[in-house]
């Protein structure tokens, strides 16, 4: 154990995550301490790197191996451990001292920790993270809020450590108290969205377009060399390639088809609710891994409702597929639109100062999202930053204008056929009430006076009216 | 102000809806007093029926004019005030008497209510009421909760005050604690989902078959008098033959397209959400209703989307309106599968000892969402207590089997034609998922063990799986 402090970082928290980011704090030039209540998990740590990195699992000794003002990052699951470590820290950290979250906290208790630590003396940074392990240990993309003084003196080492795009590190201050774990919410809730987009475009190509696996594969790595560039892409692509051993069959066959969560798309379309924002493919992305745990009803209606007809698109494969890639861009840009318009309006409710230029920027590498078209949105957003939407940017207007006939096709024809496709739905729907300058939500007002005497109000006209409506009847 | 106390239930809140109710109760012979902070409603309320209803500004006098056990309903805007009046109540009530909340309460405040009274010795029924100010007056549908031997003694009162479906009023003990304010906040949900499908129905006939307010109006009437028979398209009927006076002009199309909502269909969505149970065609109603609001943003797209090409349906519009009957009754027959779904789901897991045979025969009458289809739903549950979604029920599911073509063709055609759908596109997209046995979910579980090792489930495997994706490749 080290009796002088030397350690720059300390890292509560040894899963992969954790001790990736410690290595990769080491590889540039900084010595770091970890803790962890599994003693399997220090003494892996203490092979990895014992010159750099430090494992305790002592907290006292984890606390005086680190030099003031000592920086403490906590990675361990969102909720109550958050809390519980805290607490502990703040027993052995001095005022000055910095706390980081680098969890995926719900930015309510970010809110108020932020609160709390500050009132007691503490620098609290609530950091989103994303990249996954790989991305920990080569360069995540990192969204600290909070402390701004606090940044300024982590920010050299999480420049380092960062991704890099064009020489800007994917990192950067995102605003006060939890606007880093609410912006990292919302790359999670679009993560969501184009993770059901791609799920629907294989249901599309295997069930529709009856397409083998092989085809689907080229179809992925013909898409990730063009505008439809992203990790995303890119991982789907591996994903049609990745064999069982020893055999002809895709991994991807065997895997069950109900997936898991862990809640931030659920935050984020909750989360939009409260401020009334539509965010209508990230909710649909949200149900429906909902419903793919129903796997015994899904089972059961199958039998019941078996397709009615042959599966028969009108279009030949080559042409559909080339629509198919139009509706993917159409329906992955909303996605981005939708959680951008998220982030515009939370900035409004909670006086974030979030600049959406960027975050933009630091999202065009190292995170889960990252793909060619961020750099569209990093473009549009440092041409106007007030922009109060994507659509209404110039060029993507261009863009999307040329991919409606795809988004059209894909969804009607896939609603004819009985393939599902509701995110692209949801992406279609969205789209074509938003270019309505009037909806028929009129009607809504006037249901909503009729049986409940709500009022309503009138086209240029100030006040609220009330109509007896059974009266003119 | 009365001596003696010869008041058999008091209300607290006179606004129409209480004042209403009163009048209902004083209707079938009992004596009821009244309370509320205004002393304009007390003394428009002492106009009414002095015989039998006493206003009351004096929080004492009030409560001395009723006899014991006292019962106190609260119809007062849901949120602080409640929980506000409740802690006055305790000062003035002895143990034993009950309160029921009749308001929109959100059933975790109705959770923290009730244990918070039992401890105090108190009864406490949290009671959802539907039928806005006319059901109040005629006849509601009520949907209360919680104390069961409290609402033993409230019951004769509710039965006569209720609606009347087949000589059985539409009122019942929906389960423990919060399970009334849950169950109608399900109903409301549902009723979001209607009236969306509803103004979406306007919008096919209006802009998608070009047809005028009287021919429109028309299908509704028809509507109503076959099996889509319901109150909401009963007063939709009303509203499309409703015009501004000494005008030929619909009053409809002077009101504003922007949906207000005080937020219980959100909240459906959002619990459903954490139950991880999926009810699309409510989420897509509640983001609609939020995307109404943005009238300068849709004011600007439209001008930059305007339609593409000239709307045109391949059928006729005859044949149209028939398949759109179709689709109206599918879809509808959705969202209540999916608000029953997710009663179901929260019994499960509240535990409440929900009967839905029940709750589908008291919403046959009184409530917003009454239908002729409330008695299919009632049948059904009858039939089957268990049924675990209303798709598997055989009847249901022919009339479902002959009402598809109806939704694939609405939905494809207002796809091609830029008419928007979301709510049926949504109802089309769940039942796709829902009759699929293998739905693509498969792939999102490899993305997330490819990009954060959150490992994989195998078909007819125990275990977690976890692979290294990039080393294949």
């Amino acid at each position: 154990m080290t009796k002088e402090p030397k350690n720059t970082f300390g890292m509560i928290g040894l899963g992969t995550m954790g001790s990736n980011l410690l290595q990769n704090i080491a590889d540039h030039g900084y010595k770091c301490a970890g803790y962890d209540i599994s003693a399997d998990k220090v003494a892996a740590l203490n092979k990895l790197n014992p010159e750099s990195i430090q494992g305790f699992t002592d907290m006292n000794d984890f606390i005086d191996s680190l030099s003031s003002p000592k920086v403490v990052m906590l990675l361990v699951p969102a909720g109550k451990i958050v809390d519980g470590v805290i607490e502990e820290l703040i027993e052995v950290l001095d005022n000055g001292d910095i706390i980081i979250d680098g969890g995926n906290s719900h930015f309510t208790d970010t809110d108020r920790r932020y609160l709390d630590l500050e009132n007691k003396g503490y620098h609290f940074i609530g950091m989103g993270v994303s990249g996954g392990e790989e991305g920990a240990r080569r360069g995540p993309s990192m969204m600290p809020g909070g402390d701004k003084k606090a940044y300024g003196i982590v920010k050299p080492i999480l420049d380092k450590i960062a991704a890099q795009v064009n020489g800007d590190p994917t990192v950067a201050y995102m605003g006060e108290r939890s606007a880093g774990h609410f912006v990292k919410m919302v790359h999670n809730g679009i993560e969501y969205a184009i993770m059901q987009l791609i799920s629907e475009t294989y249901e599309v190509l295997k069930n529709g377009l009856h397409l083998k696996h092989d085809a689907i594969h080229a179809i992925f790595e013909k898409w990730n060399e063009g505008r439809l560039q992203s990790y995303l892409i890119e991982i789907t692509r591996d994903i049609f390639a990745y064999k069982k051993r020893g055999t002809d069959h895709l991994l991807l066959e065997a895997i069950k088809d109900e997936a898991k969560s862990k809640g931030t798309g659920k935050w984020t379309s909750q989360a939009a609710m409260d401020l009334n924002l539509p965010v209508p493919i990230i909710d649909i992305a949200v149900s429906m891994r909902d419903l793919s745990k129903y796997k015994d009803l899904r089972t059961t209606a199958s039998r019941m409702y078996p397709d009615s007809e042959e599966i028969h698109y009108h279009n030949k494969n080559d042409e559909h597929i080339s629509k198919l890639e139009q509706a993917f861009y159409f329906a992955m840009v909303s996605a981005y639109a939708q959680g951008m318009h998220l982030l515009y309006r939370a900035n409004e409710e909670y006086h974030y100062q979030l600049n959406l230029d960027v975050i933009a920027k630091i999202w065009r590498g190292g995170c889960i999202i990252r793909s060619e078209f961020l750099e569209d949105i990093y473009t549009a957003y440092k041409k106007d930053s007030k922009l109060k939407h994507l659509f209404l940017d110039a060029a993507i207007h261009q863009n999307l204008v040329e991919s409606i006939p795809g988004i059209r096709t894909v969804v009607s024809e896939a609603a004819r056929n009985g393939i599902a496709v509701p995110a692209y739905a949801a992406a279609l729907g969205y789209f074509d009430n938003f270019r309505s300058e009037e909806m028929p939500a009129n009607l809504i007002q006037a249901q909503r006076d009729y049986f409940g005497s709500h009022t309503y109000e009138l086209k240029g006209k100030e006040g609220s009216f009330h109509t007896d409506w059974e009266a003119g009847n």
